[in-house]
C-alpha cells in the first residue's frame, strides 16, 4: 500500500510525494510539524503540511540565499538568520572564516529539536557551533530593538501565513533596515514569482527599492518549491549584491561566481517592473 | 465534485492539476491525446497522461528552444521542427524574417488538428502560414534522407519512449549533422536535469560534442515540466550558440539578449561534466 504526502502548491495544483517513512510528527504551539522519508526527495521537513527542505534539493536553496549576500559583502562577520530552524542556512553561513557570529532567531524550538534529532544533513551546524547563538523566540520583536548590529540579514522564513505574516511587511524591513551596519545587505526568500504571490513579491521588491540604496532580484532553481524557482529580493547600504567579490566558499554544489551574476538575470516575465499579474 | 489530472512526473513523484473541462479526448495511432481545460494552466495538451504545453508556461519552452539559435546563427533561413504538431514552436520560428522556409515533421496528425481545433493560441501559426510545410509522418526516416537542407533544426519531441526513442539515438544526431547546412545549429528539448534522465542527458552531451564542432547547454524555467527546468543541448557546426548577434524580435515574454547568454551559465550540479547521478 503505497503512502503519499499531498502539498497544495496553488489552489488547484497538488505536488504527490511517495512516503517511505514518517520519522516524526508533532503540533508545537505554532504548527505542524513532519519529518517524512520519501523516495524522490529523501528527508523533508514539512511545515503545515507545506515543504520547505528536502535533501535532494535543500542545497540550492540554502547556497543561493546565503552565499550570494555573503560572496558580495565586503566583510561579513555578524550574520543573523530569521527562521531557518531546520539548520542548513546556519551550515552554509558557517563555511565563510570571515563569519564570527551567527545568530538564529527561530520562533519555534520544536522544529530545531526535530531537525537535530531526524536530519544530521541539516542539522549539522546546530551542535557544537561555537559561532553559534539560538534565540528562540519572535524574530520580528527581536529585530526591532537592533541597531546596526549585523552585516547580513537573512529571512529563511515560511509562507506569509499565520505567525509568519509579520516578516513579509514594511515594518519589518525598515528594522531590518536598522539593524544592519553600514555596508549590509538582507536577502529573503521570496516565493514563486509565478504564482499567488505575485503581487506581494511587486509590493516587497517597491518597498525595498524605498528603503534601501540598493535593491534587486535574483533567483535559483529548486524542484520541490512550487513552479521550481524561488525568487530572491535582496537590499544592500552596500556594495552591489549582484556582483561576488572574493573566491567561493569550498564545498559548494550550486554557487558559483558564473552563476552568481547570471542569477540576477530573469527572465522578461519575471523581471518585478514587467510583472503583469496572472 | 473537484477533478483532476495526474501525471507521474517521477516514479515516486506525481502533479494534479484541477480540470475545468476536458476538450478532447482521443486515442491516436501513437498515442493517447488530450486537451483540457485547467484552472491554473489554462488550456494543456497532454500526450500518453504527460504534460507537453500548457497556455500559462508555452512561451517559457517555444521562446528558449528557438529564438537561442535563431538569434544566435548568422542568417537562419530554412528552419525544420521535428514533433511540436501542437504548432507553438512554429510560431515562434515564424516571427523571424530571415526565416523563409519552416517545415514541421510532425508523426502524429492528430495533435495538429486537436491543437487547431482547440487552442488557437498554440496553432496560430498552422493556419494561413506562407512560410510552413507541414509533413506528417516519421522525422528520423525523414532527416535520414537530407543533405545540408536546414540552417536550424529543432527537436521539440516528447519524451524518449515508444516511436520518440529514435529522437534520442546517436544516429539520429549524426543525420541531423548531416541535413544540417555550413553553420548550422541543432537544439532539443533535453528532458529534466534533476530526475530519471540524467544518465541520458550525459549521454546526449557526449554524443553532442562527438558530432557538433561546438556543442554546449542551457535551460529554462518551465513549471509545468518536473523539476520546474528544462535542459537543452545544442550543437553548432559555426557560430557560438552562447552569443546572440541581433536585436531580439518582437512579443517576447521570456528571451532577451541578456537571458540568453545567462541561461547557458548552470548550477554547478546541472553542469553535464560534474553531473554525479541522484
Amino acid at each position: 500500500m503505497r503512502e503519499w504526502f499531498y502539498e497544495e502548491q496553488t489552489p488547484s495544483t497538488r505536488i504527490a510525494v511517495e512516503i517511505r517513512k514518517i520519522l516524526h510528527e508533532e503540533q508545537s504551539q505554532f504548527q505542524n510539524i513532519k519529518i517524512i522519508d520519501t523516495i524522490q526527495f529523501g528527508r523533508m521537513l514539512a511545515l503545515d503540511d507545506v515543504i520547505q527542505v528536502t535533501e535532494l534539493d535543500e542545497f540550492a536553496y540554502h547556497e543561493m540565499l546565503s552565499h550570494v549576500p555573503l560572496h558580495a559583502h565586503a566583510n561579513p562577520e555578524s550574520v543573523l538568520v530569521v527562521g531557518g530552524g531546520d539548520g542548513g542556512m546556519v551550515r552554509e553561513v558557517s563555511k565563510h572564516d570571515s563569519v564570527k557570529r551567527v545568530v538564529l532567531a527561530e520562533i519555534d524550538e520544536a522544529v530545531v529539536n526535530a531537525s537535530i534529532n531526524h536530519v544530521p544533513s541539516f542539522s549539522v551546524a546546530l551542535k557544537d557551533n561555537p559561532k553559534l547563538e539560538i534565540r528562540i523566540g519572535d524574530a520580528i520583536e527581536y529585530v526591532k530593538n537592533l541597531h546596526e548590529e549585523f552585516d547580513v540579514i537573512i529571512v529563511d522564513s515560511s509562507d506569509p501565513v499565520g505567525f509568519a505574516e509579520g516578516l513579509f511587511s514594511r515594518e519589518f524591513y525598515g528594522n531590518v533596515h536598522k539593524a544592519l551596519r553600514p555596508g549590509g545587505m538582507v536577502t529573503i526568500q521570496g516565493e514563486s514569482p509565478w504564482y499567488k504571490y505575485r503581487p506581494m513579491i511587486k509590493r516587497i521588491c517597491g518597498w525595498f527599492g524605498e528603503i534601501f540604496p540598493i535593491s534587486k532580484q535574483y533567483w535559483a532553481n529548486v524542484p520541490s518549491y512550487p513552479s521550481g524557482v524561488m525568487l530572491f529580493p535582496v537590499g544592500s547600504k552596500g556594495n552591489d549584491p549582484a556582483i561576488p567579490i572574493r573566491e567561493p566558499v569550498c564545498g559548494l554544489r550550486y554557487y558559483s561566481k558564473e552563476i552568481h551574476k547570471a542569477s540576477f538575470v530573469l527572465p522578461l516575465h519575471l523581471q518585478v517592473e514587467q510583472m503583469e499579474e496572472f
